[in-house]
């Protein structure tokens, strides 16, 4: 098809100093795991997006310096020459697929933990890190000195990211980085001239962006990711206030060729990477819209806000908000967003969907995941191209048992391939339990993880049938069936009788009885009775708390217990904590966190204290724990709960068919596999995933497993940068 | 010095099964960081415990598989060549030091978090992780077949040690892996003969150790490190009952060369490396001591407990509780501890601290630290030794200022490398801050930095003259001090305004009246008025809870209010987490989590819920942050405040003494350099190891800064193992 005339700005050319991007899409800097350590896996994603559309393609934030040394957490870094060189190899391919590349230079200040480096951060002023507070980061405050010495680590870090072939230096000045410690009064209680007045306040940012300038901007553009209100009030940025001093001070000093806007700082990093939960797209307008008016034309505004829409990041540049359409996550869900646009295929877009489990692995200190698109991080590891499909060369018949998004993906994946599938689904509509999950609160957008897999379906026709309000399949339909090979993926249910992690079944926990419920009756309609009811949480990510808030919205008086010390405590990796519990005080719902229901009774629960039991150990015995009991146990009045402990994996027809492995051959079965939460409950990222790979890898060998995959680390005997007796680069000034 | 008689027992040697230790010291397996991905830090970690007598030392637990991947934690992998390349490389440092090295089989079951391989973990039955229950993770049911094939892949994993040289093949039966899954009826709900009786419940175990004693025993020991008693209760393994059974059962089996015995699940893994603030050493032997006696003259037990006094361990052979020292922690903190008893030199032992500072950076996901021993992890990458300091080619002279920790630690160093040190503290003895902190609850043995540094000095007399009592050194005195070079190491104070991080001063919060206090006053004798306390914690380390103890021991009702979500949340890296929990629980300390204090008055304060603002964001404005209030603050009457929020470095002399560099040179002074706390406050160990590496490279260019380091890892252009298209090694039976 042809592209949309109405989106045609989105291919405009835009010049950024002395470079030219070929489109206005932007992939903004963003956390995956690679950084400068794994190289291919870091050159092959982002080069992805690079042959997707996007214009300019980014790093992760790139320390500049082993001072800002994020680890434990991965960012990219430019600190020496074998940075440069697995950096550059990024660069080549972005630059193969006619795209910028761009690095985001990043000095931590008071905030580096600096566990690998071990070294301190310079800051304003001192003070404990507001983001590893109870890790004890402090930095040391700057003398003027220092600022110069710093100032020449941005230069010598740009000097290196431009012999690694980068087109766009730019310097993060927000995420609570140096340039906005500066900035806002609460990090810099400085008397000199680089602290006080808002010039002085802002000089450091000045100054440092001359000299970028000064030494690199013939050759590189030189832009800043600058954070317009960090949501603090007076104490940070407000947008209407510092804010849009900042951008007159960079147009009038003639700094920057582009400026990318967000909001937030580093510790409500989630309200830049608003999760759909609390954010829907472009949520962040109405902070940076003035900006553009203030850059006036020739400095580019780059804007993000989750957009995945064309009309909607086309009616943002006609209404001047932005030129460059930002995005971090659209562009992991789908590296081809820009291509299809341009093709006129927009009901091809894999839109994000809001849920923040990329990051999420970031946070753990991992790789990233997407739920949307699980090739992400297996572009170069596993060779998986998000939008190419190996055709097999054993193209046979397939039934695919159950559309959840695990089902559903395997099929759309083996009929992409080349198979003749059957995708067969016991209800009349596609979408397993997630259709359910989708219509609880803030979790819509959830939806397009159907959605998608529902129109590539439908595309998909020649090689998928899809056979929806078929019933149950028994063991004698599937083996009668007639398919060669065969995919289970009959998902998981919650335990009805409270067992969680560490703990057995409840006593009086049956959910045969009305005032006990699992979030799998509630979707097929069991009505909650009374006003009060206790949701027992086990899980720790979105069930409990949704659900809480689900009952809250009715008007029930809501109590929510649960074991971890903390509510929905996986909201801490998706950065959704914080609003989390806003939503919890707002709504009036009671918590109960380190504690678990002992008893439920009509009318009523025993709640215990998990940690009732005395710090010391006594002597072992037989049947107790050696601990004193010093209490801790006590009654709740609640009309009904709900059980949100645990789920099983829907397996019996899996186990029927294996015990009748002998019936096979007979009936011309080749093999069974099963997939998703059917083989294990997990996140939907992994049972996405999980079926994904199975069809990728339907011809292995052993497609019930994993094909290894390059493992990139050191190997004993390969070369190292820096060598012991290396000299450290001295950027003091002398 | 000679080696005192009694200790010559620890110097026998023992036969394992095929191999012969050269002493009792056994290098139990603990997490350091390395893994197999940086095989030069693991092989010089790992060796140099071998150079200081250690008889046998293990790696980090041992991936077996990539369906036991812990990633985002590091544990050391044997899934393939390159793992076999870069551990072997640890054995033969290992053998060239006479060591026998060890490595522990590790397979996950149904706790493995896979974001690395994505795999999925088998597990007896099927259950929500307990270890990382909010993450999602659930292992699948094992079949007989899948029980053959773990196997099989434990046999693999054998054989692929045994061609990097390992002697010794440990399987992990305990902190929740798959063979005590089998053991514990909380997690095995099998109706097959892998479940319900003991003997079908430790089946899984014995053949297990079967098949591998079958496959590698003439070559490598197989033994098992076993959890005797997991601290559950029934559900789990309790000592006197399955615990004795088990080892019964091997004997009778013959199946193992060595048992090392240990307790607490993995969940609990605090109970078995037990911080020193709740176990003292040798608190595991009321658990273990049946053991040597079940298992006979011929299988030599491995027992541990922090043990650091060689008289403690020879009374624990004598006694017949163990054959062997096991030490993860007082290897970490003395790698040299055995040559240092053969030696007679027993008061040159570091000893451990039992702070867990070590573990806490594995939790995190980083690298190993210790606050004894700051050169580990720094062997291969840094090239440190923790016993050899390179003299030095200019031996001037060195005024150190202030005898903390850190310049404890600085003049030793210094002193050590030929340097003329005078080490001068204000105050009459030696230790700073720290000796304060000694005194608290629980934390005497923290008190070792201190003794360890004051005898080590004691020897340095010829190059370290220590002077106490001489008051605080003024600028002048410096200068005038006849010093060529001088390092303040003037440490840190709390503040007194109650600024934390996030969060400036406290309306009200003026350490200068009698009802608010800081530690640093409570150090210096200030009394605490009333009965009511109240303890703000900023830090969330130990000093905020070990106030709250200290308080509630003195008769006072405490209250405890952090703005972190858990108390003392640091705890959870040291795994202190549950005891603490428990001991305020016990101690009947009121809790406020995510709270902070707004105002405090004589007799009252008030607080905020730091939650109290909507999740939505308004329109940006001016003045205030862009959120809804919803209330929630409160007021609590309460005697006296004590506020730990954060701390400020002492460096008014460094001020001065920088102001005025236009006169060093005339007084002959070369350079002056800050250390430790008075540079940034820390972590103890990373203010320890920062004193350190000033010392160590005081004779580098620029010594303020840390030279380079080597970095491990992938090169773009090295070589990578498996490659893509490598085929996955088939363990299933045919």
């Amino acid at each position: 098809m042809a592209r949309d005339p109405k989106h045609d700005v989105l291919f405009e050319t835009v010049k950024i100093g002395p470079k030219v991007t070929r489109n206005r899409f932007w992939q903004t800097s963003h956390c995956a795991g690679p950084g400068a350590e794994r190289p291919g896996a870091q050159a092959h994603l982002r080069g992805m997006k690079a042959e997707g559309g996007w214009g300019v393609v980014f790093t992760e934030f790139c320390s500049i310096h082993p001072e800002a040394d994020e680890y434990p957490f991965t960012s990219a870094r430019i600190w020496d020459q074998g940075d440069v060189a697995n950096l550059s190899y990024m660069c080549d391919i972005a630059h193969r697929h006619g795209s910028l590349a761009g690095i985001q230079l990043w000095y931590s200040g008071g905030n580096a933990p600096g566990l690998e480096s071990r070294e301190f951060g310079r800051s304003p002023s001192q003070w404990l890190s507001p983001i590893f507070a109870t890790r004890s980061v402090y930095g040391y405050e700057m003398d003027e000195a220092d600022i110069r010495t710093v100032i020449n680590m941005y230069v010598e870090a740009g000097k290196r990211a431009a012999q690694a072939g980068f087109d766009i230096l730019e310097v993060s000045a927000g995420d609570d980085t140096l340039p906005t410690q500066f900035l806002q009064p609460r990090f810099n209680q400085r008397s000199d001239k680089y602290g006080g007045s808002f010039e002085n306040r802002s000089r450091f940012l000045i100054e440092l962006l001359q000299a970028l300038k000064r030494a690199l901007g013939g050759h590189c553009a030189v832009t800043t990711r600058f954070e317009i209100d960090t949501l603090h009030g007076p104490e940070g940025v407000e947008a209407h206030e510092d804010g849009v001093r900042v951008l007159e001070s960079l147009r009038r000093e003639g700094v920057v060729d582009l400026v990318a806007l967000k909001i937030g700082d580093y510790a409500e990093w989630g309200e830049d990477a608003g999760a759909s939960r609390f954010r829907k797209s472009g949520w962040m307008t109405p902070f940076i819209k003035q900006g553009k008016s203030i850059l006036g034309p020739d400095i580019p505004v780059v804007g993000n806000g989750r957009l995945t829409s064309p009309d909607e990041m086309v009616a943002l540049i006609r209404a001047g908000v932005l030129d460059i359409i930002g995005g971090a996550r659209p562009s992991i869900a789908d590296p081809f967003l820009p291509t299809k646009i341009s093709e006129g295929r927009v009901e091809d877009i894999r839109e994000c969907i809001g849920c923040n489990i990329c990051v999420s692995k970031f946070q753990q200190g991992g790789q990233i995941m997407c739920t949307q698109n699980v090739t992400i991080g297996e572009e170069y590891r596993r060779g998986w191209h998000p939008e190419k499909f190996p055709r097999t060369a054993s193209p046979c018949s397939v039934l695919v048992v159950g559309a959840g998004p695990a089902g559903m993906e395997c099929a759309r994946v083996l009929g992409s391939r080349g198979y003749i599938v059957h995708l067969r689904e016991a209800e009349s509509e596609l979408g397993g339990h997630w259709r359910f999950v989708s219509t609880l609160p803030r979790l819509s957008e959830w939806g397009r993880v159907i959605t998608y897999r529902q129109t590539q379906l439908s595309k998909l026709r020649k090689h998928v049938e899809v056979h929806l309000g078929v019933g149950k399949m028994t063991a004698n339909d599937v083996l009668q069936y007639g398919a060669d090979r065969v995919v289970l993926a009959t998902g998981s249910h919650w335990h009805g009788d409270g067992r969680g992690a560490n703990y057995g079944p409840i006593a009086g926990a049956d959910d045969t009885l009305p005032h006990v419920l699992t979030p799998t009756q509630i979707f097929r309609g069991k009505s909650v009775p009374g006003d009060r009811v206790l949701i027992l949480d086990g899980d720790g990510y979105f069930m409990g708390i949704t659900l809480a808030e689900l009952m809250a919205n009715q008007g029930k008086q809501v109590t929510y217990v649960c074991d971890a010390a903390d509510v929905a405590e996986y909201g801490m990796f998706t950065m959704e904590a914080g609003n989390n519990k806003r939503m919890l005080f707002e709504k009036g719902i009671k918590i109960y966190s380190n504690h678990w229901v002992d008893r439920i009774e009509a009318g009523k629960v025993q709640l215990s204290y998990l940690f009732k039991f005395g710090p010391d150990l006594l002597a072992p015995g037989s049947g107790a724990v050696p601990r004193k009991d010093n209490g801790g146990a006590f009654e709740l009045k609640v009309d009904a709960v709900i059980l949100v402990t645990s789920r099983y994996s829907e397996n019996g027809l899996w186990r029927e068919l294996k015990s009748r492995k002998s019936e096979w051959a007979a009936n011309e079965v080749q093999d069974i596999f099963r997939t998703g939460d059917s083989k294990a409950p997990a996140q939907l990222n992994q049972a996405i995933w999980d079926a994904h790979r199975l069809a990728r890898e339907f011809d292995s060998p052993h497609p019930a497993y994993p094909l290894p995959w390059i493992r990139e680390r050191q190997l004993w005997g390969s070369p190292t940068i820096p060598r012991l007796g290396d000299p450290r680069a001295n950027v003091d000034e002398p």
